[in-house]
């Protein structure tokens, strides 16, 4: 499923930009996966793999974004990270400008090629997956509402992220609406602004930044 | 709905990389949307707008991808390209590797961003949407089968590039099945190469490349 992945040791913090080495990597059995768009979990606690993620609704990508200016790792490879989101969840937000409770955002991260075909300049997308993370909104297990789960591919089970890993704390303190990074989602940062739901913490990050 | 859209004159043909100077703008009267998935067209010969299309399946994204070694236009703003086709066709894809009559293939172009919030490296997507082209798929409507068009905005209707347009010729020469260029969906050619549905062109350019 992952021919030439290269940093498996690799795990991306769901949109919170920064790769950190894991700390948590699990030999993650196969397991049925969920059904579309409704988080469902192994008897030891791991999500079953979201199965039909790639027809769900794409909110973004980037590429090889940092909090960091300088590089941290492979800085002579580039990667993108698209993001999805459950079908339910999406006309959710839409109408509410938050997420719903069963909410599944899904990072997909692929190695960015320049030569192949006609392709001369600039980065086009590997069909090599380098990383898989999930964030999922459920309010009745998780006591922060939210959890992070890291996958070794998306058809295997993924493994909780302690609750005390960076992506948490920065996910809390500059996400934009409700612990997501929705100010790099262009669809929905309108949205989230028409609504008035925007995070306390990233107004104020904003306005200090304008005032510079 | 393009707010600080600099580039105005500028058409990407769908896929085929090169950004060329349009010869065919038009005011873009606003006429109903089409239905998702299905395309539709006013009295003049406009297709309609896809108004659903960020509900479609995802199937890549790129950034400042070119045929030129060099940057051709705009060296100093870099644009992400996004790619979405109509459900129907998909599914339909997945299933033989090729596409159905009207498919509708929608490439959106929008500004790439360094310095936004926390990020300060690589590059996220900016809510301004720079350039918007559909490639649709209508047997009975046109003598090669597909053609392309160009929208001033994703809510207007948008204009047919003439058939003697670059887009076709490169499409047909270079584009891994059907005139598309399925190279560069990284989920749909694993599918196409199990299927045997890779263009006979696209094949002997591998080939060649390969032996080089």
């Amino acid at each position: 499923m992952f021919p030439g992945v290269r940093f498996t040791a690799i795990v991306v913090c769901l949109l919170s930009l920064a790769t950190v080495v894991s700390l948590c990597r699990h030999p993650g059995a196969i397991a049925h996966a969920a059904t579309a768009g409704v988080p469902a979990y192994a008897a030891n606690g791991d999500l079953l793999p979201p199965r039909d993620y790639r027809e769900w609704i794409y909110l973004t990508s980037g590429i090889d974004m940092s909090y960091a200016p300088k590089a941290m790792a492979m800085p002579d490879h580039s990667m993108f990270d698209n993001v999805f989101v459950n079908p339910a969840a999406w006309r959710s937000f839409m109408a509410t400008g938050t997420w719903p409770d069963k909410t599944v955002l899904v990072l997909e991260v692929r190695g960015a090629k320049t030569k192949g075909s006609i392709n001369q300049r600039g980065h086009f997308q590997d069909t090599e997956i380098m990383g898989f993370e999930v964030h999922v909104k459920d309010e009745a297990r998780f006591p922060g509402k939210w959890a992070f789960f890291d996958f070794d591919s998306p058809e295997k089970n993924g493994a909780l992220i302690p609750s005390g890993a960076p992506c948490y704390t920065c996910h809390a303190a500059h996400a934009a609406v409700d612990t997501t990074f929705v100010q790099f989602y262009p669809t929905l940062l309108p949205v989230a602004k028409a609504k008035g739901t925007l995070a306390a913490g990233y107004l104020k990050e904003e306005a200090a930044a304008g005032s510079k």
